[in-house]
């Protein structure tokens, strides 16, 4: 399953990190915090057991003290009977912790930070009335039945001594772990190390980490504190969050497991919590996210699939399936023969030998422009190929079509054809839409069994006049039942639409009378 | 402009890393093969221009050995004078290296693999077959006058005897550095650090490193690798490459100029840079991207946005003008007044504090459901809190809207309107679709002076009668100049865009009359 440095073992520090590391998901605060982010309080709850289900130690739920609605979420969850703890975020303000007291849960994450910047620009608080504020808090807390984790906000940044002052302080208070955030995302691992140490010899509780992104280190962070001696980490499904995000949930356990073999999560629902992370959040993947992104178990190039093939461990650090996703093999510029026949197995088209160079050299070249080859794509060059040079001139022909629309009319279109044998008939047909009524009407009027299987059309900005691109897919239910594909790019989108369809319509026509 | 954290220093090695540092960017090599990208000779032309300018060392422009179009664009590159090292792979072929020769240029990076994985499995060598073809190659490249750097694949599962044996070897041969790829993206920092360690002490050559993301370390590997005394850095712009992508190239630079205080690129472009190199490969960044991703310097959050406002430093690592973009400020769920307020003045939107809590609470209403608003639809919330109780209760009406459109016919509209005073007009228009033909005529009808400053149609996948997302922004050109939205959903493509466009019609009448 996992095929990692060896490396790793040998360098791992004298001590070595401890072996019970719990996970502390803050998807749904800090998470929820990035720009473009809100969630309903269905999509909470969806999210929340998801989270439950991936075997997470505490949910940071949201921020009782922010309203109504966040309320009533956190209520929600603390009747809920998760495996998971679950926790709300509060400053250290009587008012807050009230909130968090009258959810029902019995975990508090309260802040205040303790950077000189922080107390001077945002709090305007000296760092004896922050000392005193976090122990009035705690002690509050407590004494109101919850179990409480302070956290040092803009930690990284802070006094080692005034924080060893005011974590000692909250530890006999009788907070039960103290967090240390890198609010700012400003550390490296080595540093984390130092700080991480130097608290690890000081305190008795134990030690959470909480990693931003901002300079592409959250991740290594988070595990220079493990290393260290840190126990929990704060960690984000998809590494959403703030700004550049959180240290990725995913990331985080799944180096834990290959790394330190700590196990946290159960691996293998990785994939599909991110996928409703991402679906729920509307915060789309790049293609290049490590672990989750599309990319991640794809092959393109030639030289790789082919030792891909041979023995996965040669192009991938461990099996896709630990982590339940799935490898993809992807046709482009840089592909071989051997992925190309591959892909084609796999969609069950059967391809002579003959034509195989045709084909490369087919692939390469729209290849070459920048384009990626999907699988509609691929059957739509495959079909070109194979069936062009017996394609009669004219097959079936638009010699006519014209559409009524607007506001408060029956979109209504007719179609005049000529079929490639000679024959012309002409059809009307209404629809939702003028792009609708025409493609209805050119089906109707060729008298096949054609269906719409999938329209495509590419986001257009710009003005009513832009440039728009249209993929269609129709399927032949009458015959083999087979899929063909046309593409059309245009300024008039129902023409565009049109044109695409008796693209589609050729092909498949001209592939049967070959058949 | 930088507000790291003092651990950094601190904790930096005894030794610390080497303070000349190279930029060797492999964008047009590795981050081509990404799936889903592939780029024309125009676009390799272009970006390698960019990273000229950016000031990189190195730029590795292909594989001159995989094709004529590859081998044309090397050529080009090497007489185009560049400041940059223009570089091409090779793997260790005498026929590879004669394709680099041909080009032009003079430095090459030649590897094979040295894992007994990749020996085994993929080139079925020997070690020692290996090892006397490294040395052959490096030795047939610099005989032919090219400078050489060579790399062992997947060296961090290569044994640590055999690599030192080999790279003394090519050492030997005349290599002027080696390269160390974790190729799989399998190592730890911690461990990096170790590796580079034992073979700096071994080399007398700069030593090279060549991350993956595969674990979200590649960033925190490359930067161990310095700390070890790695002296040349591997990285591609946006982080893009094979599967998680190779360590990226923003936040590496950043991170030695933050975190080690040495310079390598102009920093202020890499904003642009970044940007170019997004568009050209179509490859889309993450909003949680560091550096150049749209959140690393957005804030919602009412407290942060407050703290940033005070003082950057806050809630900021460094200054966004010191990687050239923007800092952002966006309106959601978490927003308080004084980022509301704030974005209005920026706006240049003069609204009333007594509307202040109606605006805040329909903001709110509309970011629970999970939406980010953005400046366009800030302004239709504005317009329709100020307006809404003074719109008369029929402003603007389209009575009738027919359109005739199709095929080989030009799109025609005719719109009837009533006029707030109940007078009628009628108006007829063509345009180069029957979205373009309706709006015209129904702005023809208005006798308006109005223009479409932005149309904007979500993207449709389905069936053709998906439903399609319209939303406009329209100018008045005759009055202030002022803009106006209007959003609608609906089946029709015609009929929705003409709805959007009544929207903002009537929302722009109902101001005017206001004022």
């Amino acid at each position: 399953m996992l095929a990692v440095s060896p490396y790793n073992q040998l360098a791992l520090s004298g001590a070595g990190p401890v072996k019970d590391i719990k996970i502390f998901d803050t998807t749904l605060r800090d998470g929820e915090q990035a720009p473009g982010i809100a969630l309903s309080p269905e999509d909470k709850i969806r999210i929340a057991l998801a989270l439950d289900d991936l075997g997470v130690d505490y949910i940071e739920a949201g921020f009782a003290a922010s309203g109504k609605t966040e309320k009533d979420i956190i209520t929600k969850l603390s009747g809920m009977n998760l495996n998971a703890r679950v926790c709300s975020l509060a400053r250290t303000v009587r008012s807050d912790i009230d909130a968090v007291i009258d959810t029902g849960i019995d975990f508090v994450h309260t802040f205040i930070a303790t950077s000189d910047l922080h107390m001077k620009y945002k709090l305007k608080m000296t760092s004896d009335e922050v000392r005193a504020r976090a122990v009035e808090t705690v002690e509050y807390a407590k004494a109101h039945g919850l179990e409480v984790q302070f956290s040092c906000e803009d930690a990284t940044r802070s006094d080692l001594g005034f924080m060893k002052t005011i974590l000692l302080d909250v530890q006999s208070a009788g907070a039960s772990s103290v967090n240390i955030p890198d609010t700012v995302g400003v550390i490296t691992p080595r540093a984390m190390e130092y700080l991480i140490g130097e608290l690890r010899r000081t305190l008795d509780i134990p030690i959470s980490v909480h990693c931003h992104n901002d300079m592409g280190l959250a991740v290594a962070n988070t595990l220079a504190a493990v290393d260290a001696g840190a126990s929990i980490c704060h960690a984000c499904v998809n590494g959403i969050g703030e700004r550049a995000g959180n240290a990725s949930l995913e990331e985080v356990a799944l180096n834990l497991f290959a790394n330190y073999r700590v196990q946290t999560i159960d691996l293998k629902k990785i994939g599909g919590v991110s996928k409703i992370v991402e679906r729920v959040t509307g915060f789309t993947l790049a293609g290049n996210k490590p672990i989750v992104g599309k990319n991640a178990f794809a092959h393109e190039s030639g030289i790789h699939v082919h030792g891909v093939m041979n023995n996965t461990s040669t192009y991938e650090p461990f099996l896709p399936e630990l982590v339940g996703v799935d490898r993809q093999i992807v046709i482009g510029k840089h592909s071989g023969v051997h992925s190309v026949r591959g892909r084609l197995d796999e969609l069950g088209v059967r391809f002579p030998d003959d034509h195989m160079n045709d084909l490369m050299a087919m692939i390469k070249d729209i290849a070459i422009g920048g384009k990626m080859i999907d699988d509609a794509e691929l059957l739509a060059i495959v079909d070109n190929i194979l069936w062009k040079n017996e394609t009669p001139a004219k097959s079936i022909s638009l010699d006519e079509l014209t559409v009524l629309t607007g506001k408060n009319i029956t979109s209504t279109a007719t179609a005049s054809v000529t079929l490639s044998d000679g024959g012309k008939r002409t059809a009307a047909e209404t629809g939702v839409g003028p792009v609708d009524a025409a493609i209805n009407a050119i089906r109707r009027s060729i008298n096949d069994k054609i269906t719409m299987e999938e329209y495509k059309l590419s986001a257009i900005t710009g003005k009513s006049d832009s440039i728009c691109e249209v993929t269609v897919m129709l399927k032949n239910v009458q015959n083999d039942g087979s899929l063909t594909v046309g593409k059309a790019v245009g300024l008039d989108i129902v023409e565009t639409s049109v044109d695409a369809t008796m693209a589609a319509i050729n092909r498949d026509f001209a592939r049967r009378r070959k058949e």
